[in-house]
């Protein structure tokens, strides 16, 4: 009997303690954990089958058309998600781009890529560059609206290539056993968001907080969230990402800067051409920022509290005091999830006939 | 009663078939199966925060200057361990280079890179190129010989961003208890070559053949075992790696063409400047070499039966029919074992104060 009555006892705790915090009161509205467990894709069921082959295919160099070049590369698992800045590709080569937004737990937004292009996973997948980095060179009307034409044939070459990788055959069969043509970019799309779906990050402190766990966070993350939530910052941040559910401009109130807002990136613009869309950018997840320096899409500056400070002055007119701005960095830092456990697939061998990487 | 039974007729029937085989008691002695549980290093103890720091070290692409390339992006264990060619990044960056060496298995080679220029897995990392490709701009006296001032500038930097991430000073410190100031480049050598250690692939079919199971190999596999080893193959490549323990020149009988011997990279040469060392290279392994194309360590050819076409030509003299070829590509495909189960690391992130990448 006793295991019981301990049970009872900690429900009526947490219980207890939940009901007795005015700021969870006021906060828990706003905000909703993680699951534990992914959620189901619409119309998507994720057999282990197609699951397998999406992270296989995430994590292949060979749909890129120098092989070099998957999913993982910029979007790196072991990094929060994201990792490889895009400004650093620029460098090297030439190329014009934005800081890839992380992986982790991106089925919870509601659109995709900083401009929300795509509605969700699987057109991501269909729309992302990683496909031809150097289609980026072609490019026209901004530097991530990717010539159509080029797209339709770098996705032509990239099935090209997985049907003449017989692991590929068969493991689109499994994926796909209804279907009589199975490699078809399409179905890239769908296993890879499959895949993508599984990454999500639960049981972060801010989470067993707002479930009830006072402990979870510590007071000067209480002090952070308050003035989060009371500044403005979850006006835009909220949700069960803290962002990824509406579009803000960049520099509400006062311009942040050209370093921090490149003026040939007009954002949403490209996609609607509405003018007012101009510099307008999806909100994107805070979870897991201590992970994911550099910061915004300009991938501009490496110190969290210096973007907590630029968002301040750019979006709320404020200008946030060296002790907020530690508070709010601190509450940040209890969006750390815990990471996915992600073993490394083994990967189809090319043969002779598979083609050739293109420099 | 019925189980042990079973079980020991099990064993007599194999140990009876073993017995029966003159192909296996010819070969016997010339090749040794990879252990089901990888080697302890020399005076490289295996404690688990070691193997935890070495992993994330062999990950990290903040290794390189340019924070992309991390020994993973060249030793890829999802392909084999090798993947990505430097023939293709050739094209890219204008760098000289050879095919990278699959990291698996590689703690049974005798020494490390085409050219043997490292005693071990330690000695590998510490002259690896990862550590910036673009000192190879700068390289003088052959394709991978770098300038060795340029080489401790970068393992300088490296260690310099290692200590500018909090993650990481704990990680050495729990990994190199002992050490007052643990974050030095040696440890880095250390750290990663215990995570390598560990990267076998043992249970291939031959393997399993070679310990009895008569049925592992196909009747072709075994013909194509015969070839290998009346012709001559196994003079060369033998013992547990099947390769990796002597040096060859690349061209014995007949030179195989300058688009498979490129004519401006010496082999050996470059390391002992000895003339008999001219286009001499290590025998590489044939583990999973299924798993690693493109072959040669110029990269040269895609089809494992053109690879095994010039071998008998060049080292042999032999001009070897389709059926032989045919067989002995059969058996190569026998030598690929099970792949490493790794689960991707989580990587502790950058700070502010984290030196950025440098293009």
């Amino acid at each position: 009997m006793r295991l019981p009555m301990i049970v009872c006892l900690a429900f009526l705790m947490a219980g207890a303690s939940a009901m007795a915090d005015p700021l969870r009161d006021q906060v828990k509205s706003l905000f909703e954990p993680i699951p534990e467990t992914p959620p189901a894709l619409p119309r998507e069921p994720a057999t282990p089958e197609k699951l397998a082959l999406g992270k296989m295919l995430y994590f292949d160099p060979r749909l890129s058309e120098n092989h070099e070049i998957s999913c993982s590369t910029c979007h790196n698992i072991s990094m929060g998600g994201g990792g490889l800045s895009e400004s650093v590709v620029q460098h090297r080569e030439q190329l014009g781009g934005r800081k890839p937004p992380t992986v982790l737990n991106a089925v919870f937004n509601k659109w995709q890529f900083w401009d929300g292009r795509a509605a969700d996973l699987k057109e991501q997948v269909m729309n992302s560059v990683m496909v031809n980095p150097r289609a980026l060179l072609k490019a026209r009307g901004g530097p991530t609206v990717i010539n159509p034409a080029e797209m339709e044939t770098t996705k032509q070459h990239a099935v090209e290539r997985l049907k003449a990788i017989p692991g590929y055959v068969e493991a689109f069969k499994k994926a796909f056993p209804a279907e009589a043509d199975p490699i078809v970019y399409d179905n890239v799309g769908r296993a890879i968001a499959v895949f993508e779906a599984t990454l999500i990050t639960p049981d972060a402190p801010f989470d067993r907080w707002l479930r009830g766990d006072d402990r979870a966070l510590t007071e000067k993350q209480k002090q952070g969230l308050a003035i989060f939530v009371d500044k403005g910052c979850s006006n835009c941040h909220n949700g069960i990402n803290i962002g990824g559910g509406i579009y803000a401009r960049f520099g509400v109130v006062q311009n942040p800067g050209s370093e921090f807002l490149p003026p040939d990136d007009w954002g949403r613009f490209a996609i609607t051409k509405n003018l007012s869309d101009k510099y307008v950018f999806k909100v994107p997840s805070l979870r897991n920022v201590e992970l994911t320096a550099p910061y915004f899409h300009s991938d501009h500056t490496w110190d969290l509290k210096q973007a907590v400070s630029v968002m301040g002055e750019a979006q709320l007119g404020q200008q946030l005091s060296e002790s907020e701005i530690d508070s709010v960095t601190q509450f940040l830092k209890s969006l750390t999830g815990r990471q996915p456990e992600v073993v490394l697939p083994i990967l189809p061998p090319s043969v002779a006939a598979t083609p050739r990487p293109q420099p």
